[in-house]
């Protein structure tokens, strides 16, 4: 913080506050109340919150913890938090005084500030001569190398989802509606030990499916349909991210062809993926295998993969242009897809920790040909 | 929007893009990539999305459709965005010009806009006559009032969470872990016909609870506690939010006299719910009923209710000060809660529906008396 002239961290997500304090809750859920974490150079965060957040915020590390009865019409938080900032300054722990604050907010690509931007606009309005600096290079940085004990967590959802992506031929059958395939799918998820499904997206269709983030239509499954499914479940706040694809019966060699390619297009990814080596040569690497065979690189996905923790998809992107370099306990998903025919799209995914020397799969390895789900 | 004096909408959530377009996604999840939905004064809503998007918006009732490859490292979507935004300006339909185009962003409680802070900045600084208006207001009246269809959507999801509530003393038993009991209860609501289990909070103690958001510990259940479990299942897009209360064997009277406590204040609030009544009047009303026993009213919720509908709250609040009145349609929870002892809360929560001249129950209504579950 202090090299990038940065004298406090001002934090509104749910991924940013539990990274620092360890607060750990579905309340998120709820768009009604803001929270906040104050991140002070050289000082303890301070957490100013709803009351009913207190209990819960107390068994977490962070001792110093202000709290409002929330909804407040009147003022609803932006108060108490520019006296905290403005006590903060005060200290001595900042370069300048309050007139010269510098607050640091997440302000690059995939962040949002979880705050109304009326109350926003206020809390800029009451430290005139603040500074706001983009936080995100350096929670970048930080947030994508996990400890061990963060990959423990990744590891233990990874493999209970690859349990129960071996478990679907025994749950799913042509003449299932996809509704029920997916609900199947999720108690599997929680019998094998997840705390939540908390994504799902997945498709079906003839020799090959096309968008996979639509919710299931109802449609039955049927003898020559593609099915994938995708799922970020979470153990301890974490996700994993991978997906499955099987065949329902006899399907077009076509698929099992381009099946066999995005598989190979992982296997280069996953001899290839090691520290120093930047995220779009990864890219271009998996790419290479693929283009051959794709009349549209990428399946619309846009990248071959992403960081993955405590959000489904973290930075950074595998992609071409994107040169951050892979470091040890980067987790990633390789996630290498392409449109093989018209409207026919077929994407891979693992998940892997960057290690001192190469990488080490999370998920259990998907099959090297495409599995048939018998009728 | 004419009245409001907006010349277009802009929308970044979830909810607010779902609510006029019917686009309905697990991909929200995923917070890399923004979106965006145009609503022009007298045209028709125009998307602004990842390609990835594209075929799942072609489904919706919106037809002008406009994406870009994201992620994307130089400009991802705000280019599109301010092109769309000058196009529609440019149409004639706006009171003025590009210049002084009068956008309509949610600013109010309980939002946030969706979309990194640098680049609201920069489609900001690429139309520097426009004029940012608060769109809470209008957005917060439309969205309150539910449709029949949505009013059923969200009736289905009520009665399946009640039948799992219901079923509850059957699964959960003392000696069970709490995250155990959680699960379990997670599956049943699955079983009964939910799509997704998206929020699930509870707790249990000796004699009482206090913190009610907090994750599952991993302590076992003991004769007793009282065990809250407080759900947000969803179907096709809608959430239930309710929560019920069971003592494990024998639990002190105190507990058991705050349970009725808390139900004859959710009793008041039913027969006081109706078109016209204030929600602060509606508060007061259980509040009336609560203070006498409370050690601390509103349990550290600050309010005893909320809107409910595409997400798990949504305005207007029960509480102090809300003066907003009650209308045919509105789907509001009604959960009253207050401190009983120190460090012991009661919570109930019912769902309902504003009818045309009282209200009508989603949720089936909890039991006079605290449940017991055999021990």
């Amino acid at each position: 913080m202090a090299r990038d002239g940065v004298d406090l961290l001002l934090l509104t997500t749910e991924a940013d506050i539990r990274w620092f304090s360890g607060f750990l809750t579905a309340f998120w859920q709820s768009p009604t109340r803001p929270w906040f974490l104050l991140v002070p150079a050289g000082g303890l965060p301070i957490a100013v919150i709803p009351t009913i957040g207190e209990t819960c915020m107390a068994r977490t590390w962070v001792r110093d913890i202000r709290t409002w009865s929330s909804p407040d019409l009147v003022d609803d938080g932006v108060g108490l938090l520019v006296e905290t900032i403005r006590e903060i300054a005060g200290r001595g722990v900042m370069s300048g005084n309050v007139g010269s604050v510098r607050i640091g907010v997440p302000m690059g690509a995939g962040t949002h500030v979880r705050m109304p931007l009326a109350e926003l606009e206020r809390l800029r309005a009451a430290l005139p001569g603040g500074e706001w600096r983009d936080a995100s290079p350096t929670l970048n940085a930080l947030r994508a190398i996990k400890s061990e004990r963060e990959i423990a967590k990744i590891r233990h959802v990874c493999l209970a989802a690859s349990r129960a992506f071996a478990a679907l031929p025994d749950i799913v059958a042509a003449g299932m509606r996809d509704i029920e395939a997916f609900r199947a799918f999720t108690i599997r998820c929680l019998e094998e030990g997840v705390d939540d499904v908390a994504y799902l997206v997945g498709a079906a269709g003839r020799g090959g499916y096309d968008d996979i983030i639509s919710p299931p239509s109802g449609r039955a499954l049927a003898a020559g349909d593609v099915l994938i499914l995708d799922t970020g479940c979470m153990h301890d706040g974490y996700f994993c991210d991978f997906d499955r694809n099987w065949a329902i019966g006899a399907v077009d060699a076509a698929a099992h062809d381009a099946y066999r390619v995005a598989w190979e297009a992982t296997e280069a990814g996953l001899a290839a993926a090691r520290p120093g080596v930047r995220c779009d040569e990864l890219f271009a690497t998996m790419d290479r295998v693929m283009a051959p065979h794709a009349i549209d690189a990428s399946g619309g996905v846009g990248r071959s993969g992403h960081g993955l923790g405590m959000q489904l998809t973290e930075p950074p992107s595998l992609m071409a242009g994107e040169r951050t370099a892979l470091r040890p306990g980067m987790v990633m998903t390789l996630e290498p897809g392409f449109a093989f025919a018209p409207g026919k799209v077929m994407v891979h995914e693992e998940n892997i920790v960057i290690t001192e020397d190469g990488c080490e799969l999370l998920s259990e390895r998907a099959a090297p040909e495409l599995p048939v789900i018998g009728v």
